[in-house]
């Protein structure tokens, strides 16, 4: 399966899946699968999320408890899941509020392994 | 019961639970409660915290999809959970890394209700 259809894969079978995209802390998204219509921008999500991320790994740094691996933000409309893949990239997955958060959790985890093989 | 009782409650109800804090975007705690022998130290954690969930407020705030709601950043030792309580104030509950996050999330947001009614 190409990144694409791993990540077409992973938003579809996430029940309120939205959009799901592979990338690096410097802002630069290696591969995206985004369903039509969806309520956001995804480029803008992207950008704003690699800032982010690395303030929380900053965060974390500091507070020496091990190192990141998981962040999930929930607003009223969406919940973004992130999954730390390396040093250098991080698998993001965009869900509904009202979307099943436990599959979408243990898909990402399953998911972001396979890429943490294919991008050492 | 007071606030350090709810905390407390709220801290010992979940499964692997370590501590929880009202506290103030502007990085002051209201109120704690921290199991004994936790290894971790909670006041630097409330600091950083309160830092970085500014940051995070902002970036919801410039992807307009609603208002922020909950965060979770989990490491390979410990799983901060943040629920909003209101726009001044949040509720942190820390779990170990193979807590009930389940059960967590969901006594936090009961708890973060009732905390909206007393700190408004």
């Amino acid at each position: 399966m190409s990144y694409k259809e791993s990540l077409k894969a992973l938003t579809e079978s996430v029940g309120g899946g939205l959009a799901a995209v592979v990338m690096g802390y410097d802002g630069i998204a290696i591969e995206e699968f985004l369903l039509e219509k969806t309520p956001f921008d995804l480029q803008l999500l992207t950008v704003e999320y690699s800032n982010l991320l690395r303030d929380i790994r900053k965060t974390v740094e500091i507070l020496e408890n091990g190192g990141m691996k998981e962040v999930s933000i929930a607003t009223d409309r969406l919940r973004v899941l992130v999954r730390v893949i390396n040093s250098e990239f991080f698998l993001v997955l965009v869900i509904a509020a009202d979307g099943n958060y436990g599959k979408g959790r243990y898909l990402l985890a399953q998911e972001a392994l396979k890429f943490r093989d294919e991008l050492s």
